[in-house]
């Protein structure tokens, strides 16, 4: 047994680990574009990358590094994604990592980048970044919001885990997402910090499990980054270790910070979560949810609180999967929009299935009447922002 | 050797069928939605239907003949789908045919149906329609007019083949797309005329292999329907035929009639060319430019006229695709956007590429490099229009 404890602020609650960011003008708002996660003592750490081929320059940068290699500092940038920019990319950050070793001792130090792709990173206006960090800073605040891209709000999450024996360990993160969500690990960057006294054999097994539900889950718009990172650090600092309680609280902020992606998806109003059960595995209920996820016809219908459900049955029709439309039931929430002896959608029904539509977060749930496989995926709708977030030049 | 010789109007053109729509108030603005293709000898047809698993009552009702029949009379309807309405739906098929007959003595008759999804086919108003129409009328343009739903064009195409003894046959077709166009079998009505003397045998075989450099080869949106069909009918009236010069006249109808169902896609105003060549294969470059034409942030950039490559580069590296980013070369039309020696775009090329994107038609050729594997697809960019069109309540 243990208590999950949420708490106020974000990566402050973990002990061991200092951070901050600052502006250097990458942003030409004058916004945070720099930041840094660092410790005294090197910790520990998993990292789970894009499953695109070209990955960026900072995620080629890591790769050097022998499994299991401990590091005291990570160097954070918005703005410039630094992907596609070949060996020069990579060559970039040696550089800006002699810099800094002259400001402060760096073991094995790591990146991460968002932004644009398909340009070098602005060496001089990182550099000018170095002689404004604070080292000893612990604003969660500061580098949360040096990370952000298009995303509207900043997303921290912090967890206290208070054991039987009264022994406790924080977890807590940073994330920014916005556009670019997509099955097959979300595009995005998130940074999770613990004091836990974690092995590093389940950092890694549990972070590698950990996006089945929720990163791999989420869909704004079928796209993968070049640069999608996830990183769980370890200080130890706390001495205090459960293996289940841990899982547990992972895989409540990871399941959080990719709602929160979702939430804040380019142009997104509503959050719909796509239950697909009944299926004849669990695989194919994951195919046909995510097919729903990433539908246009559905996220545009759901825009525009439309119950249109016949576009849910042909997205799922069209997905490749077992079905069949004598044992297909469709839901809004509790409202049953179609089985086989309700297959036209009565005026009543339309109106309650519209009622649930206007809400923010609703649940579109496709019984299969197959067998017991099941998967909820989680999507957006689009509308007008999406576009014009989209089309503006070079965005 | 032959000549294809492009024809005004559409159906006239071929001999031995007679063809009309009417208005039977289904479409409440009072266009034609009711139409029909026949002929007074049963035509040899042969027909390809969507992927989608929950086809659509005409297509469960068509499947209830016979391999190779022969026909006499087509009925088709727009602004319902009669799709997802169960045994019902097959039953009021039959039910409209019984009527039907007792007007015109029917062999095989088939139907072709396209709208929403959902609602039975309201059989009054459709019965109404058969005192309306004039069995001996040749209208090609009533008839293609009937079949249109968010289409903002008709389309209509007709050839005449030549061969080198002077002999000649015909080939016409009327088509329909608009939005939920996809490969893997675009989602579409399109219905091919002849008189040429064509043998049950090849009809199949060329109509099974038309599709995959045309209509598979689209996409708008993504989505793939419930209703797709493609039908090729033969009068064999003019009892002329040489394979070669059918199979050219007929690759050249699908591929104008696909160009033509990207060109008008819901909000479409640009159709772009996704040449992806130097793949590893033919299937990795079909895979590569297929993803290309159904990103998101590629159709929104197209719109916007915004030369992002990086979302290009972006798009393959996560379409799964053998690739490297040393190797990889990116041209709009003949503007370099993109290789290793020219990773960042200057004023000059950006420009220069900015123009290119200006044009309501171009071609965005990734070179990968590795091989000769190539294919292009075709796609359009996505604007405010198509959002609007899909988010209006049931369109």
């Amino acid at each position: 047994m243990f208590n999950l404890i949420s708490l106020k602020n974000g990566l402050e609650n973990v002990d061991g680990f200092f951070f901050g960011g600052v502006s250097t003008g990458l942003k030409p708002n004058g916004d945070n574009d720099l930041g840094f996660i660092r410790a005294d003592e090197p910790f520990m750490l998993s990292a789970k990358f894009t499953s695109n081929k070209f990955q960026a320059a900072p995620i080629v940068h890591f790769k050097r590094y022998e499994k299991g290699f401990k590091s005291n500092f990570l160097l954070l940038n918005s703005k410039n994604a630094n992907a596609m920019t070949g060996q020069r990319g990579v060559d970039d950050i040696d550089e800006l990592f002699k810099i800094l070793n002259q400001k402060t001792p760096l073991i094995n130090p790591i990146m991460s980048s968002t932004g644009v792709i398909g340009y070098r990173l602005n060496q001089e206006k990182i550099r000018s970044g170095f002689d404004k960090f604070d080292l000893n800073q612990k604003s969660s605040d500061s580098v949360a919001r040096a990370i952000m891209t298009t995303d509207s709000f900043k997303k921290e999450i912090a967890f206290r885990v208070e054991l039987e024996n009264g022994k406790s360990f924080n977890i807590a993160a940073i994330c920014k997402g916005a556009g670019m969500i997509n099955p097959a690990f979300a595009t995005m960057l998130c940074f999770i910090l613990t004091d836990a006294a974690i092995p590093q054999s389940d950092m890694d097994e549990l972070l590698k499990e950990t996006t089945k539900y929720s990163f791999d889950a989420v869909s704004v718009d079928g796209d993968t980054s070049t640069n999608d990172t996830l990183m769980l650090l370890s200080s130890g600092k706390s001495g205090v270790y459960d293996k289940e309680a841990f899982k547990f609280a992972l895989d409540k902020i990871t399941l959080e910070m990719a709602l929160n992606l979702v939430k804040d998806g380019e142009g997104s109003t509503k959050v719909v979560a796509f239950e697909v059960k009944g299926a004849a595995s669990d695989d194919e209920a994951s195919k046909a949810a995510k097919a729903l996820s990433n539908s246009l016809l559905v996220k545009t219908a759901i825009f525009g609180e439309d119950p249109n459900w016949g576009r849910i049955a042909s997205t799922i029709g069209a997905s490749g999967i077992e079905c069949d439309s004598t044992k297909l039931a469709i839901y809004y929430d509790d409202v049953l929009v179609y089985d086989k002896d309700h297959p036209e959608l009565d005026e009543a029904r339309e109106q309650k299935a519209h009622t649930v539509m206007k809400k923010d977060s609703y649940r579109i749930i496709c019984d299969l009447g197959i067998a017991n496989g099941k998967f909820t995926a989680y999507g957006c709708d689009l509308g007008h922002t999406y576009v014009k977030i989209n089309a503006d030049y070079r965005s």
